[in-house]
């Protein structure tokens, strides 16, 4: 008798009465179908960020021609914003890269919890540090683009063309870093609960 | 028999084997704990988003001396970051007041996941909102107090003391509001896996 009340027990939460036997099972596959989905995406994440970081990293452009007072040249470590763009997209890839082997854990082992509560906390906190550092980049090419009239601080891409381009590049390539990680946060709670 | 078995199958997963009937009991306890905590933080990230918005809506400075070229006035909607980061943290602050009652139900019922699940998702999706408006308008603020070499954008805090206090204090606010989301979201993880 212990083992018909055994099945139900361990599924009675999520299935709620119906297709009790066949629950477990299913459930193990749709974990590892997340799991799998999750390792793609940060195999997509990796690659978003750091282009975002190359990208940015390499943005340089001088003009040619110069006044006296005003040597015309635009690279990333003119702004600080760009610069922790850079900073930023780099760690947030190499987390991305050591976050790999416990995403392979969770394809092995889907119903292992402690691998993504790990994930889970992590991805959240450089979620916070790469939607940072793409919003600051983004409000700097912003007024790059259309420049601040109240203040006086005029547009420079119709000079830096190019330069405007790689850094809007740039930017787009980390917000792109920034959606995966808000569905691998959205699909680790998923995985955590359906248990 | 039966109701001898339920106890131990309820909690085998978390406890692995040792003080089952102990367990259920105390982990009910910690989840309400949790449960309680979050929905303080939650008051908590309600007024420093709010404060945040008013804080920024209310930052206007006329300087008393004009000129025929320039109207030495600054408001937050002179930059589109300032306005961004007061239409956002009102919108984060109206869905912090509408998730307190699913934070209340988990009082209630410290075991049922479905609330949490809903709350660690749509938390996530506002805790990247708040931190992008958060991060574009430090990064304007940054520029305001800092100015820009390159691109001949002039420190404009000199003139315009109030209005950089002012702003500066709406985005300490709002990053408040950010580190109390990243928090909720580690919380609801830590909960959800408890069970």
């Amino acid at each position: 008798m212990s083992t018909t009340i055994d099945v139900p027990e361990s599924s009675n939460v999520n299935v709620k009465g119906k297709a009790l036997v066949v629950a477990p099972a299913r459930e193990g596959g749709i974990k590892k179908g997340i799991a799998i989905m999750d390792f793609i995406l940060r195999l997509g994440a990796i690659a978003a960020s750091l282009g975002a970081a190359v990208s940015m990293a390499t943005s340089d452009q001088t003009l040619p021609f110069f006044t006296q007072f005003f040597q015309f040249q635009a690279s990333y470590d003119s702004f600080s914003a760009f610069q922790f763009l850079v900073i930023t997209m780099a760690i947030v890839g190499g987390y991305l890269v050591l976050s790999l082997p416990f995403s392979i854990v969770s394809i092995i082992r889907p119903h292992a919890t402690g691998p993504r509560l790990f994930l889970i906390i992590l991805d959240t906190v450089f979620l916070t540090l790469a939607t940072a550092s793409a919003a600051s980049a983004a409000s700097i090419v912003y007024l790059a683009h259309n420049g601040d009239q109240n203040t006086n601080w005029l547009a420079i891409c119709n000079q830096f063309g190019d330069f405007c381009a790689q850094t809007s590049g740039a930017v787009v390539s980390s917000l792109v870093a920034v959606v995966i990680f808000v569905l691998l946060i959205v699909m680790s709670a998923l995985a955590l609960r359906g248990r």
